[in-house]
């Protein structure tokens, strides 16, 4: 597989805009994304685990509960959740957006984010959709990106190319954070694009083995969002010999989709609220998946230990802390820790407890933008990846007053 | 039962000391304490659930094994954890203790807090002890609680009295917070003193059936502790009838012990690592008291929620998606929220949407030190309190860089 330049509208037949149509007061902001596909695609998404979800997680679902949809309309600015007439306002986008575009409503992937259980007006939206929907251009994944974004300081775009049946498949994303991020689904929201021909089933299948190790591997700050979800659309302009089954070509794409997303994961992580550093928990010889998934995200859950990366100060103590609360049954008197960045690697726990080690060397190697943790359990053979960053003084400032 | 003033030396036959021996280099911090009963205690303790705990946790849980106990050393400065020797140091802080008072090793309580990982320096304490003995007093109460402190910033002891059998019983308590606190068992130290006669079953009956409502309804950042615990040593000297079973006597002492506790919890919650105010939050009318206690936890450890509270920020719909990924069956669309301290209530959310309030309102409200977060989940009759604290600057710049 090959990185190319661009986002969604990279694959075949796929076109996107973004505008500011005055959900959000700032009117340098924008606030609603189009994004469109040239003919009808096989459809799929993950959505949050959360039990209080929003209206857009609601219609979405429905309208691709036939595994077919033509375009995505997205605002950010207001959740609309936890509001009476949610649902409502979030099946009147998909009427506005199918009305623009010549489709039906359910047709239309829709999604929201921002401030929970605020009313959202539906009026900029209605001005704002017959606007949108004529710029749509190849070009326009720059401003639908920029237009779901929250708190998210670098818009999260990539695209790929890859050989299915002999025939170039070309997959782009686009994705948003960075607050409201833990790992229990699809963790934030990320629409994915692709001329790929699949199936529908072979599509959800495919992007839900990606989506358990990439974007349900994040955590920014251990609370998990009423809203998000991961979308994929896949129009089938490729013209690869349609997947329909597991085997070689189902192998090649769902690789393609692991590193599309594998690759919004860490930029959602390094973005995540007043972030300064990403950090990656990879925990090896574990006794079982799960205990290994579950033990790279308790530790980059963990407060404390992120308030140690803010500080760049190798207090490891508070890892094993964090490795001692995850549930499950395992030994910890085996277990070694590795610290790393650019800068080198040392070791600062073996066997469960400390060794000596430089406290120069380690803080010359924290202070780098993007940090290793390496836990080697010694008791198995399971592996598993988490990213999260760093807990800081902005992050309590952003959600100290959001609102405002 | 009374408030009265005083400690854990406040019941019949305990005496206390704190000073500082040079675990710390800071000479202004006392980083020992000596807690003694004149005659031989039934003890109880329970233990922090992280599968890493202190050496202390395993040499106290050895000691009391046989219910007994007579006195408690406990340093700060050094967690003494994750340590190839530390054992042999806990052990042998035992037998310094039992030297200078007369008693045998297996007759101490021994706690450590502090760093975790740093190999614990006995020099100091062997030197400090034999100085430190001499001095227990009534009085040594107020130094016992200073030389238990990490980065709390207020000492929190608390007594009562009430009848049981006829007799006026003393119950003392002296703990500690401020980081690393959540509910999973005894979220902290807690030293607790009673001179009423209870058999050694009993008393520990009597404390977990504490705990599980007060310390561990608790969380200042969601990290449980490697070496948190709460013991209780009786003493008898109040000459009540021996408590041997459940009945008026022992419903009367635990009322007490459950009043103590319950204060110690708010006063650790309040005083947690950089907090500015103490949040309640109560929920009711919950399916089961495991839900009730689960949801409650959840809210009070959202790092989203506990921004908005140090923003005095009225954000709600952070408290639903707490609520929301609590994981068990429950409904959302009944849930009630009303947020209240002394300056008055208002009501945010009925059967799950928003209502309009008035925000100045809703700002004067939470600028108060105390915040009560009232759920009235409408769907059964259990409910639940748990406390916590506001999440601020303060909490990252302690943690940002605890070890320097």
């Amino acid at each position: 597989m090959q990185l190319i330049s661009g986002g969604v509208t990279a694959p075949k037949g796929f076109t996107a805009a973004g505008m500011h149509c005055g959900i959000r007061n700032n009117q340098s902001k924008k606030d609603l994304a189009l994004l469109y596909s040239e003919v009808p695609c096989q459809a799929a998404a993950v959505y949050t685990q959360n039990k209080v979800y929003g209206a857009p997680i609601t219609v979405t679902r429905t309208n691709i509960a036939d595994g077919m949809a033509q375009a995505m309309i997205c605002n950010s600015g207001n959740a609309n959740t936890c509001n009476a007439d949610g649902v409502e306002k979030a099946e009147k986008m998909c009427q506005l957006a199918a009305d623009a575009l010549g489709l039906q409503p359910t047709d239309i992937i829709v999604a929201s984010t921002g401030v929970i259980g605020m009313t959202l007006d539906i009026t900029p939206i209605a001005a704002g959709i017959p606007k949108l929907a004529p710029t749509l251009s190849k070009e326009g994944h720059a401003d639908a990106v920029e237009a779901i974004m929250t708190t998210d300081t670098k818009p999260k775009e990539e695209a790929y190319t890859t050989t299915v049946g002999g025939k170039t498949v070309t997959i782009g994303a686009m994705a948003k954070g960075s607050g409201m991020i833990h790992p229990n689904m699809a963790t934030m929201l990320g629409f994915l694009t692709t001329d790929c021909a699949i199936t529908a089933p072979m599509l959800q299948k495919a992007l839900k083995l990606a989506v358990d190790d990439t974007f349900n591997m994040v955590s920014v700050d251990g609370d998990t969002s009423t809203n998000d979800m991961v979308s994929i659309m896949a129009n089938g302009l490729a013209e690869n010999p349609i997947i329909d089954k597991e085997g070689a070509d189902f192998d090649a794409f769902l690789a393609v989709v692991k590193e599309i997303c594998t690759s919004m994961a860490k930029q959602i992580a390094g973005d995540g609220e007043g972030a300064t550093k990403l950090v990656e928990c990879h925990v090896t010889n574990a006794p079982s998946i799960p205990l290994a998934k579950a033990i790279a995200k308790s530790v980059i859950t963990s407060n404390l230990t992120k308030a140690a990366m803010f500080g760049a100060d190798a207090n490891w103590g508070r890892i094993l802390c964090a490795i001692g609360y995850t549930e499950g049954d395992f030994a910890v008197d085996t277990i070694a820790v590795t610290i790393s960045s650019q800068k080198g690697s040392i070791d600062v726990c073996k066997n469960g407890a400390g060794v000596a080690f430089d406290e120069d060397k380690a803080k010359e190697i924290l202070l780098q933008e993007e940090i290793h943790i390496d836990i080697d359990m010694q008791q198995g053979d399971a592996q598993a990846t988490a990213w999260g960053c760093d807990l800081t003084y902005d992050y309590v400032k952003i959600n100290g007053d959001y609102r405002t």
